[in-house]
């Protein structure tokens, strides 16, 4: 039997970066755990425009179809801000996306105990902190027909299609139902429902599967707007919130913050079980590019890391080893050791991104 | 010349509770400053829905065009939940907005020293905070056509449509450059431009009306998640911020949040100026109806009074009177009297709605 298969994508501004650390963790688990992977690099976002002349060549499109689970750096940087919407950077992770249907997103905002004087919230409304945000990441406003910017008499007009169906609103449901039954068995759905109808049958279809799949689950329902001051002001109530793509990005970004260790917060996008079982799946940091810093070997690479985590845990059903490595990833933070990101006035010791590398090896 | 004229319509929950105090408010000007103001009150939202079958009657709609300003309480709540989407409380206050076009809708969050301890941000990322939000209030999702749900073969689906033209973008962007030159003179605008052409649009024209009217300006701009991240991480680096009405919806709630003192946070809705140079408009407090608390005297009447001074300030040229209604607030707080929202570990002197009012009148 063959290994199983990784297509790494790093990307652009820090990505490469912060990836390469994730290689030498790849490489320990095949060298100490024998858990081998076959490992194949290729390009996306700007560097693949730069190379194809689009975000995503689709040889390398076909082979994310191929193997088991798609690494991703960060896709953008200002270099790109002038190019065509249709061939930024970011239409290459859309893409991917969307061909993998990858309908559920999963972004942990997780408050780790070392860290908690980082943010800016209370350590007590932080300190162990542990929500997973489940946003639907192939439909709605990102990818609802028609779109575009057209005149009218002498006017612009700039038009975006919010829609979703029935399927693909239970489906995402299910998969929020399915993590919170492992976890404190809560979701809470955020919507518009008091002014978009698509916030209507978002309610409403989930409140079936509720109903009809997952009684012994609780299920609430909250106002996006309500949800965002909600997350401010006591983030500790919820455990899983499901919501629509556009919802979710600005929701989870803002629970990421919460946090207040950004370089830390993994993130995976998975798709339906194929016939092996996995998901397809694609594993990424939810920071991004990050320009500013990019070639100073000043970059975060845990969130990277922590994804691959994740990788190890959904996609190769590797639950135990996931834990050994964000165990090592807790030891390493418990022990004061600091990328500039995370250099609060406690002080603790500065290290570069391979250096992070080295510690995270070392705790291994 | 006849006095100007206001229109009350407390709505539902604690929406007449709060009201009530600003009532006494406005007669204290009458009697001590000589600012005297034809008032008049009627239905919206459940209320209305109760006496006529509709959140908002067509003649209090037609006396809403009439009047100088508009004061609204608060709409909805769990009673009418299952209400058919069309007679809603919160159409009622939807069709306001719309037939007022009031595009413009000025939120501060701006956090009161004496309640810097009450937010879940530490004292130091929000003390002194003033930021202004102003959120596109008559078109984008909320308003746009093709909307609704229909079936597609066996399947339910939800579409709405985010559609904006260059001059509903053009009025709320010179509206917000006009208030920035009164303040720090800065705007952040925000938008989804890297997936959204309708946020491409809203980025191009902001950009043009800066450069040919407001180069003075100093002009940002910024993804919508950004935005929500930067808010909770430091909230004081912005001075102005523009949005269209959904991000406003949520970025908005998100900043009032900050400040931890969601009733404290007065807004302004606002349209173009008429020919009496007064521009058509409606002011409302932040918070909801707050069931959970109707009827209990526990409702903190502050957010609607400062609704009112705004309305001193922006419909009826008294900013002075404005300034003293204000500071007899700040003095109020500072003394440490405080509704049941705000008392916080450090206590104060617990008062009722009704006794809130009191000592702000006799503050002023
Ligand atoms: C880069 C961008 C297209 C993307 C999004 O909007 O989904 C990012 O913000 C994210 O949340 O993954
Ligand atoms: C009540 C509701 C319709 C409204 C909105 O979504 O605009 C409210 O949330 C607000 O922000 O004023």
């Amino acid at each position: 039997m063959s290994n199983p298969s990784i297509l790494i994508l790093p990307g652009d501004g820090i990505g490469p970066e912060v990836m390469a650390q994730v290689t030498r963790i790849i490489d320990w688990f095949g060298e100490k755990r024998d858990l081998k992977f076959d490992v194949e690099t290729d390009l996306v976002g700007g560097a693949a425009y730069d190379k194809h002349g689009v975000p995503l060549a689709d040889e390398t499109m076909a082979r994310a179809l191929e193997v088991d689970a798609v690494l991703l750096g960060a896709v953008g940087g200002p270099k790109y801000d002038d190019l065509d919407f249709s061939v930024k950077p970011e239409r290459g992770l859309l893409r991917l996306r969307k061909e993998m249907d990858l309908f559920s997103n999963l972004r942990p905002a997780q408050c780790f105990d070392a860290l908690a004087d980082f943010s800016s919230l209370k350590k007590e409304v932080v300190s162990g902190l542990d929500i997973m945000i489940v946003r639907e990441l192939t439909s709605g406003v990102y990818f609802g027909e028609p779109r575009g910017i057209h005149k009218e008499g002498n006017e612009r007009v700039g038009i975006n299609t919010q829609r979703y169906t029935e399927s693909e609103i239970a489906r995402v449901a299910r998969s929020a139902f399915e993590l919170a039954r492992k976890r404190n068995n809560k979701v809470c759905s955020m919507e518009k429902a008091n002014v978009m109808e698509s916030g209507i049958l978002w309610r409403d279809v989930v409140t079936e599967i509720h109903e009809a799949e997952y009684p012994d689950v609780e299920l609430s329902h909250m106002y996006a707007d309500n949800g965002a001051m909600q997350l401010v002001r006591a983030p500790k109530q919820f455990d899983v919130i499901v919501t629509d793509n556009l919802f979710g990005d600005v929701l989870s970004d803002c629970a990421a913050m919460l946090t207040g260790s950004l370089g830390m917060l993994p993130s995976a996008s998975l798709g339906a079980p194929a016939e092996n079982g996995r998901p397809k799946a694609l594993y990424e940091p939810v920071h991004g590019s990050a320009p500013d810093i990019t070639g100073q070997g000043k970059a975060n690479p845990i969130a990277c890391i922590l994804s691959f985590a994740m990788a190890l845990r959904y996609s190769f059903d590797q639950g135990d080893e996931a834990t050994r490595l964000e165990k090592a990833v807790e030891k390493v933070l418990a022990d004061g050791v600091r990328t500039a990101d995370l250099m609060g006035p406690e002080g603790g010791t500065p290290v570069s991104t391979t250096e992070m590398g080295d510690v995270i090896l070392a705790a291994l």
